[in-house]
């Protein structure tokens, strides 16, 4: 068994620092010790020159800190333990290695090889699939990427050929000999992409869709998680944390992007989560360029780039004919240019002592 | 009828502006028009003194940005018109009054009243929901809140009492008169919330669920659709879309505060969102100080603010014992602080025209 | 004297709390709390059942908490305390009331007066000024904005009259009895604004402008100082305290709005600012309508909500003919809007206990 | 000649498109058209299916946007055209090469080689400089950063040894043969940088110290300008533009990190804005990781990202006892990391075609 037994973790003990005025007196603190210990909990004083912090405890849940903040003498409270458990390096010191099988061979994240997954934002038709595809196959890449249910934000967009799509992506497999990558929008959709799909995916906008996180948990199959909008680090971990909770443990994070004020580019590419991830957890984490940018003619660089700080894999939208795609086109590569990104991507991936698969 | 036909939104058509280099050749502007024309769309260039900037109409879906944006001569791409249209004043210029009828009389959100809705955030035993809505009635309020699903970041906080907590609110309704407003999370739960609520919450997080918003437009029930967290003017009007484009045009927008770099609340309460709805759409918009500041001590001030911006009503977390709720115990306001909330609120509204419901 | 001798500032000591891992070893903690101590600091070790955290105290600049992070079993550190101490609560507990002198009697900040400024934003002509100060007189405001100095994004737009701006304004004060606000944005312009003002207005691009600041401490006129456009709490009370630190404390704060990833105004006015900023400091907070709005219709609720929420004045800008301002006229107000923003101001101040100024 | 002549930008013209409802009027169009030819400038209605737009050219400063938006039928107005022009690929196509010369030789921005400068956050003392010059020299690098005059957040914080470090500065160039790199924080500062320093820096927090540009507008060196912590593309781009106005035409702009919600590093570094400024300027752009991420162990993946993402210098803070640093401890790499960096940068520049200088 790769994890320490769950039991450790039902001490769940977040800590608080309650910082105190400087002009606090002994009796404010002390007043604020007793209340902590009538919530069952134990109060560490800490006094400094200029004045005291309080160290919280024992606690298993929340910290009422609205109250602790009302009392005098007190600033303010400050949270100080991590909320994740099974993702933790404190629980798993090694790295997760997640292997997806494919009909070609293994590919796998988190080890030596930089997994790539490529393809079309949405499986538009077999014809579409199949083009695409022979390109994928042809630049050694094992895993194809395409939405069957597509989360768009418009009504009126294209939602996707739902489990026709997935049928497409299994002749997809069946012909090419490719592993497919699939979103999964909500508990039905998942049920179909399980059966269909070698990898779950879900969605930057169902990152806390926390019923489907838990649906995931009971699928046996490997679950790519991506970050939410405005995801923090810890809530990111958090939403793989549900998966993992429920007993699935192959868990690919994707970092896709973050809402910022820049408006260069559709998101701001985070690529700094990815050894600050890489520090916290043993899950394997990817990149996608495609969705991080939102422009074509920035794909390439941002892939480089992805290798370079340590990346576990790439997740590329690629597409043969971008102007008539019914969604994303503006920021899908052209075969020719994937072509291109396989070739820059391995000479990067040299440099910093990996491979591709 | 409300509404306008929907045949007329059928032509759904998105503008876009390509702006050209300002040293671009007239070959470089004739072959975008050409490329866009072969797209089956109109261009219409608009030469100015220094460069030449090119409109695009007539398309149905995603114009290809990225196939125009690498055309020699072009500087970027810019979209133009708003893709909502069911919300849009556009369609309906009057104001939607969304009417929640309770035992106690009906409460409106978009009229002359401010509504208010006040209670726990979740619903912990018939006992809390009782000592909560007793002073939530005797304060003259009509709709009572607590959560029986709970989305929480941690899969180890409490998840909420499901059904049971339900049953809890029903009795609430009973026995004080107060119409329910409560949170679902996923269809199944929206099945049941449907059934025993008022008005069915759809919280930030799942904002773009979109297969919750399609099947909460099936619904009954009023839907009250709280703003996500780095969710744009345009993408909240759009998820409020989901619903109205699947025949529920009672909406209640939230606005729940947002996500910034700013560390001294738990999000950034926008309160210049609320004109700004009020100038775009019909529809009523409500504001969470609760959530949209996290700190006991912000939310009178933010109410009170909320309402002299406008807002149709406040949505607000009380609790009788905030240093043992089972969750966001530092953002509820106590029950003495709630009575002072409503004195200082209808004060307001009476500045700003308005009465409390 | 108001102030609490400097010397008690002398020992200046943020605290840092480090963080271990849960499987930290007895052998892992010791060799950080050694570090700690051969930097001359004191380690303060917390047991959890869980993990062990270590407070420090005793530092009087940095910590470098690079080498500590690098240690074996720490997973982060993380600052504690606050910087400010001369715009703190803790060193001077009640509020400060600015004070500015104009012919036609005091205006004050902080007490019990909500404060008005108003004008154009930049000085364009002395007919211009003339005509909007007629107008801001008559509404009962006793202090008149306008800009000489203007920072502009563009090198190719109007850069501001410069010091015959100033004796423009000058005019107005005579003529019209009002005290002037007026911006400085290097040495050179603050001894001109000195000379000629009633308020020096430091502003947002230069809120970390530190040579400006000192220079601002060094001046016998109060400071209105605007929070940067990234601005936390703590970096825009950090920039108070440079002003404080070298002998004027007569400082007034103004929020003007924030830059988020929220396009439909040009800055997040971040109202929950104004409790958060009156619970730390003793310092009076304004807040700037026009600037955090960006846009004419946001202007009056958005005044409304500043009043309700707490706050100590309202700056904003006022045009007679904004179709033909040389500076931000989509965000200027009409003279006749702004008499019924000081009816509504006026009314709201009442509600919370208030007058206007 | 390397620009085109300045009498070309005299057209200054900034494009605006005013979005109709989709019910306007004919009349109402009409009115809004000729509102704009009252204003001195030209409309271009562009009529759609569903809607109209109109285009606006000819106007020289702002367009008072807030009347056109409060005309009846108007939705929103939103500006096109960019209001850069020297810094842009319109006026000058090809790359501009800035030339550092030190005496070792000179260093290049903008060309093939990829131009690395490194040293400590703050010039401490000669025996420090010495230190780390040494090390910096050993790697093959030629040009040393360090601050003689310190932004620093706080009043009580190390403030620099201003002209004595500048001393200091200039004997590490005479003893190692380093150019020199420092930043000036206003004019005064300015005047001494400009005397012993090879590159005079601006910093994130003065990018819109316009003053202060204008002044390095005059100097005789290239300067190398840090984007603003909010700063969008265009606003950096426009601060630039000031630099070059006044006729230095020798800028660096340099990618530092920008604020976002995240909070796992100091800054979020914008590595999307490399490509997105090549593409719109001919300036050349580097990368300061340190600053970018604030933390010693993610400068080196950041710096091997910023290489490949096709940046054209690296700015590293490098620290020979970083444990008693005076300011940015926690983010400076020891020589030894140093030495990997430039390893790793050189193998990853190969790859993307460029070497390192």
């Amino acid at each position: 068994m790769r994890y320490t037994s769950r039991v450790a973790y039902a001490v769940w003990e977040p800590q608080m620092l309650v910082v105190m005025q400087s002009h606090a007196t002994e009796d404010q603190v002390r007043a604020v010790c007793e209340r902590i210990e009538s919530l069952g909990l134990r109060a560490h004083p800490i006094p400094g020159a200029a004045r005291t912090a309080i160290g919280i405890t024992g606690n298993r849940g929340e910290v009422d800190t609205g109250a602790l903040e009302s009392m005098p003498g007190v600033i303010e409270c400050i949270p100080v333990s991590k909320p994740y458990k099974l993702v933790s390096r404190d629980v798993k010191e090694e790295n997760t290695v997640v292997r997806v099988p494919t009909p070609s061979g293994e590919v796998t994240f988190g080890g030596k090889a930089v997994g790539i997954v490529a393809g079309p934002c949405a499986v538009e038709s077999r014809q579409q699939c199949f083009a695409i595809a022979e390109r994928v196959k042809a630049a050694g890449t094992r895993l194809f990427r395409g939405g069957a249910f597509k989360p768009r934000t418009s009504p009126y967009s294209f939602q996707g050929l739902c489990e026709e799509g997935l049928k497409i992506l299994a002749e997809v497999r069946d012909r090419y000999g490719l592993g497919i990558v699939t979103e999964a929008i909500d508990n039905e959709s998942l049920d179909l992409v399980e059966k269909y799909a070698d990898v779950i995916q879900i969605g930057a906008r169902n990152m806390q869709n926390f019923s489907l996180l838990k649906r995931a948990g009971h699928a046996r199959k490997p679950v790519l998680l991506k970050r939410g909008m405005s995801a923090t680090l810890d809530e990111f971990l958090m939403a793989a944390e549900y998966v993992l909770s429920e007993g699935n443990y192959d868990v690919i994070l994707c970092e896709r992007g973050v809402r910022t004020f820049a408006d260069h580019t559709r998101n701001t590419l985070d690529l700094s989560v990815i050894p600050a991830v890489q520090r916290l957890s043993h899950l394997p984490i990817v990149v996608d360029p495609s969705h991080g940018t939102g422009r074509r003619n920035k794909v390439l660089p941002l892939s480089r780039a992805a290798v370079a700080v340590g990346a576990d894999g790439l997740l590329v939208e690629v597409h043969n004919d971008p102007a008539h795609a019914l969604s994303d086109g503006p920021q899908s590569i052209l075969p020719d240019e994937f072509d291109q990104l396989i070739r820059e991507a391995r000479a990067i991936a040299a440099v910093v002592g990996r491979t591709l698969n």
